[in-house]
């Protein structure tokens, strides 16, 4: 049996990006309520990240979306999060919002559009340049609605096309990360519809171009934690966004839909060497607190992933190595299980405050009046949210 | 096998209402794309309603929806209607867009937003009284996003004394249709996810309380055809919202994702006394045109559904009855496919000629010069949309 | 916050049906593989039932399958049990496996068919009278491959006729419980699919005909905890029958695929009534170990239904109620999930040896020499399987 | 509008490869039923195969499995096909019926069944040899029921490895095809499921190393036609093993459960370059005839592949780019539509019967005596089936 203090020292290494729209609005195509003290601009975004890292020492980063967060200056915006003690992270680009991509972005049947988006993503990478951001993260809400709209291997050609024009772009640091998601908002096509597609463009791209894993993309029963297994072993796990769900891309708290499973991916990613100070897979939040308070909702799921990452190091992988050599399927899952079932939020508590941080950040933050203090202040103006 | 010809004059029985709300704008979360020739009014609305009849005489109702189709006088709007040839259909409710309803309507744990929403719906009633609709609708938002936010049994209780006390209010003709639906915008529980739900609530309220059926809201794999064959044979269905999907709520053009689909439940809907002068199943619309002509796209729909029920007609039933006596598997699948395969396109195309409706209703609507005349007359002002 | 004492005398009313058929080999259609010391007769699987409450406690009852369960004198299998310590419980039927029934059977076109299956489950009542049974369970494999192949509205009524010829047969004190399933071993319709159809036909039976709610029964996403609150809101669920999933219908042991499910189905069978003395719902476990061991398989099952039944029991109702009447979405979920992280293990053990039982009963099951003595023992003969 | 008649010569390349097991008795884990006729040697499948193939000259080959066709001398058995005027097809190995098997065969833990399962397939290359067969399919069972039970990366290593050795045996002539499936008989894990770790697998062996696509085995949505159209456009789709499904694995006739998808299918095999003389993709049928007529339900199946590949190649692709171009989403729909709705029945068996086949091979079959035959001669013996 593993004990927690054996495991504490790797625990430190977690770090999470948390996503700068998570903290403005959002919600269904029927309704996006508001709620007191949503930021207004990209620096109140980026206080609220900053917060997060405060209470929980988990969330160092904070992703950008363009043009959601665009500024007149990065290198100012840059300053303003690290004098928060965070850095701005991964930059997201929108090729979906505006009325030129209504039938596609990459994928487009006319070249205008094409250029429009190719032209986007590369605006983007200057940014990058300014704020340091190491990857620049590609989803495509590229598809079609109906069979026959137009022609999806030609689509994949341009595709393939547009990203390499891209790719060449970025500089020797930089990386290209190429998410892929089953539906929505194309509802009978999407033109990255699952990993394959997004490890076979990210082949033929080069070795800086890798796979997003979100972990609401999938069909129904998808073995998640399997895909991660296999992205890692072919070298191709660039991030994960993370979140829960029990339909289809819900977008909730990571961990909230079904522990067992984010267990499982941790467990995976530990396995594969994704996790610690030598990989480079970015563990993300991609989220969307529709009817939950924003910032403890964010602080919830920083520390579901620090919970379920304590429990997957406790794994016994000696004990199981000899189950599984062994055969015996009963003992390897009790095995596996015994680390799953194993609280560890004392142990967490306890170590946390040991590093000068919350023991319980929910009810520091709660008691802290940073909430009461936005709320009252940030009134007026116009709340963030998808657009 | 039986001929076109002989299954034509039933075929005139068909009545399919269009929603005001497929002229306006629809889109996904990520995005509403505008076009040009949106309604701005619900007049408007009701003009294109009565253009998709006039090119296709099936359309003879449209659906209101409150507060989206708010007017000072309902009785100039109905006049209005039917000054154009249509009559107002269906009154829809809603209780997901207001403020109050972020946790709930009927469901809600504070009595006061249960309130609010039983008073919407007798406010709904009142419309009915005035246009002279039929039927109530209800489809409830209602849900929680994660597993213990609220109390899913006593959330069932509220409902049923909601409703009871709305079905109180209702005159001797109107009707009370429970919508059911599996998901979204509610991602952990629906309080009303499946048939079973809105039968035993209908069951309870009494016999002019009749299920919804939205073809588009079910479980994956889900056999949409049994659970018609089932409502009618209970007595229970009082509508569809058709539309079809291949992933979720999709609401793409009903017939476009899965024909043969349509085709069974046309058979059953046939089969089960659901069709024709002396049922009354309501054959209404229920759909999004987020990428496509509106118009044109409810033309389409129409059409899709028409040319359905003409291939359902057209079953041989008594060959059929034979082969399934008889435990021949094959042979009666091939007599169910015999109908379906059959290409009744120029058969309707006259029929239609001899009914005085252009063959061809959409090419007849592209060349009529409504669509122009839209896209320059209505600029300014603000489309309509789910808002 | 509720202690483990506080909730341990609630946890000795939990006991749990197992099947006769779990300790027989079982497989899928690509392999069934034998296993050493699996029974080759009904008395053999009795005495492994008894062993897993031997060491477990949890196990009083066992099903039986006619016909694979068939013997001479149901009275002396009665005794037989008896001595053991056990009492057979609920009397499944089986109207799959006869070549009549390749089309259907309660739902056949063939009347004589019909005739033979209302037959078989007179005979099974027969059965029921002398073991003393109080359940007759249905699960109807009944159902077509291909469009068109049957009617399915007539299946509806041929099945309401038999159903209610069985019905009339039952005693004051027992009852009929009608399973759904979501498909298989039919492709295209099932005649039992979901608990709505279930539910009208028991309400068409009466009051002693109950829904049987198996959890790998359901399209992929359903929300089973919700059918649990219905059903018991209703008064019409009558029993589970439990295992897990991750596709279709499994069989994998409750609680190994989505333990957080499980737990939430414990949370709604307490919170509507459907647990302890005063509730007549009957837990049971229907599996496959179809590579695992059987027996310690069986008592891994039991023990995750009690764990969860711990967990659930664990439950701060109070401080939850507060929390959903302030509509805090994120410390209800909060309060819920305390109850889920808890680890009772050890708790649980201590709580066993109390009560004159094994702390651990999986390592006294494989310290105590049954499994040995079974394997050298049961050689020759023909192990039992569903056949 | 493209007219039938120009498409017809295209259609004389249609070959589909049927299953030597397709004609033996197969069921689900419940039943196997047997029917009067079914095979009780390799022989005589392979007679029913030319059956097939006489009545509609669509069905040139049949592939075998080893060992269900096991025979001593298998250049007897290549010319004993070709004197009934048909052909050895593709080899299918089987590692999922062995013993040895039970926790995995190429992915298992223990070295010797690794061994054992390479072997096999050595010896499932000796037999192409003699037999003339191209194709070597391997379609693995191999996964995990329980989380933890093995090590899902390690297992994917293995796999690498022996597969490596088995593609090293291929003549040059000769390919791997390797098939992926979502899940069963593996529950909780399948080593490969999905298109994706197929082609890595086959990226990593080599030119000779294809994907083989089985319709039935995606998850729940999968948009299949994109799979087609992304493995011809990476030139690595080997083959289809058609069936349809509504749930699962159904493995039902091709185009029975939605007919439009296979129709869709076809569209993007022909715009791939997969279809005709220059391709080399593979066109097998992989179906279980449960309870329908077994040599019927093959010349159905074939016919549906041969109905669709029709409707498919009227497919008016000039207008259709057009309209693409154009972004006029409905007309591209519409006229994609009109290829679908085209009835080419009577066109179909025109040709047919300008070809000297029978216009109506079904009719045709029935009426010939063969059936009657086989049931009168295949009396006692012991009737083909899956072992």
């Amino acid at each position: 049996m593993v004990e927690f203090a054996d495991t504490a020292p790797r625990l430190a290494a977690l770090a999470i990006e948390v996503p700068s729209w998570a903290y403005g609005n959002s919600g269904t195509r029927f309704k996006v309520f508001g709620t007191p003290g949503t930021p207004r601009t990209v620096e109140e975004k980026i206080a609220d990240a900053a917060t997060v890292h405060r209470f929980t020492g988990l969330a160092p980063t904070v992703a950008l979306h363009i043009p959601w967060d665009t500024v007149d200056d990065y290198g100012e915006l840059r300053a303003y999060a690290e004098d928060l003690g965070i850095a701005i992270g991964t930059v997201n680009s929108n090729t979906f919002q505006d009325d030129a991509y209504k039938l596609g972005s990459l994928t487009h049947a006319d070249p205008k559009v094409r250029r429009q988006a190719v032209d986007h993503h590369l605006a983007c990478i200057d940014v990058m340049n300014v704020t340091g951001s190491r990857d620049l993260k590609i989803w495509l809400a590229d598809g079609t609605n109906y069979p026959g709209q137009d022609d999806i291997r030609a689509r994949q050609d341009r595709l393939a096309e547009g990203l390499a024009e891209i790719y060449a772009q970025l500089s020797g640091e930089q990386r290209l990360v190429l998410e892929y998601k089953f539906f929505e908002p194309a509802f009978y096509h999407t033109d990255v519809p699952d990993w394959g597609t997004s490890y076979a463009h990210c082949l033929a791209l080069g070795e800086r171009a890798k796979v997003c894993l979100d972990t609401g993309h999938h069909a129904p029963g998808t073995n998640i934690e399997f895909i991660v297994a296999q992205l890692l072993r072919l070298g191709k796990l660039g991030s994960f966004d993370f979140n829960s769900r029990f339909y289809a891309d819900d977008d909730l708290i990571v961990g909230a839909a079904d522990p067992y499973q984010l267990f499982r991916i941790m467990v995976e990613v530990i396995r594969g060497g994704g996790y610690g100070p030598d990989s480079d897979v970015a563990l993300m939040l991609d989220q969307c607190h529709n009817i939950e308070q924003k910032i403890p909702g964010q602080i919830r799921s920083v520390l579901n992933v620090q919970e379920m990452t304590a429990r997957a190091l406790l794994l016994d992988t000696e004990a199981l190595d000899a189950a599984r050599t062994a055969g015996d399927v009963l003992l390897a899952h009790e095995i596996f299980n015994d680390a799953f079932y194993t609280d560890v939020r004392k142990d967490l508590a306890e170590w946390r405050e040991s590093r000068g941080l919350p023991g319980d950040p929910v009810r520091a933050y709660l008691a802290d009046g940073y909430q009461q203090q936005i709320e009252s202040d940030r009134v007026g103006g116009h709340q963030a949210g998808w657009n």
